[in-house]
């Protein structure tokens, strides 16, 4: 549970940034090198490194070298964590609307 | 979009912690006193006071100060904003998958 927690404000913390949401962005149409995604963004190659060794280190895309050139592939199953956090949280405030409906609906009968 | 960038760069930070969510989870259930709300964290109120007004420089959440008991309240509106980025890069790996599903299609059709 500790670990899950850490692995989230990980992923939530990586994904706290335009340039690193624009790589998961442009990932979601399919693998990239990272010569051509740093073509798209503002910065200096080593700038732009740092944002992606920050996406992989939260595993948020895998990297894999073939020769001079290293693709990025995007890792769904993380951002699936937050997916899953959201629903959580959904669930909480859908189980409260219950109650207060229950709780009005009982009054109602209670005081018609 | 650059101002509607930074504030999901804000809300995706504010998330990237442990008490922030914790925070965000009990107000799920409903309105909480800042003191209720500290009785569950594991430190000192200087410093969780220091988390309730990262969640409320982000509009994530809001208080009041009624007499000397400040009450929190969720703004689920801004999580909505990450459901929708999250709902935004569904949509981009589902065109993929479409492109993908097209292609393979048509290649089945012309080499049978």
């Amino acid at each position: 549970m500790a670990q899950y927690s850490a692995v989230l404000d990980g992923v939530f913390v990586a994904l706290g940034d335009p340039t690193r949401r624009a790589v998961i962005r442009r990932l979601g149409r399919g693998p990239a090198s990272v010569g051509e995604l740093a073509r798209d963004a503002p910065m200096t190659l080593p700038s732009f490194m740092k944002h992606v060794r920050v996406l992989e280190s939260n595993d948020l895309i895998r990297t894999e070298k073939s020769g001079r050139v290293r693709t990025c592939v995007l890792n769904r199953e993380r951002l699936a964590l937050v997916e899953d956090w959201l629903a959580e949280q959904r669930r909480i405030w859908l189980d409260r609307t219950d109650r207060l409906e229950r709780f009005v609906t009982t009054n109602d009968q209670e005081n018609p």
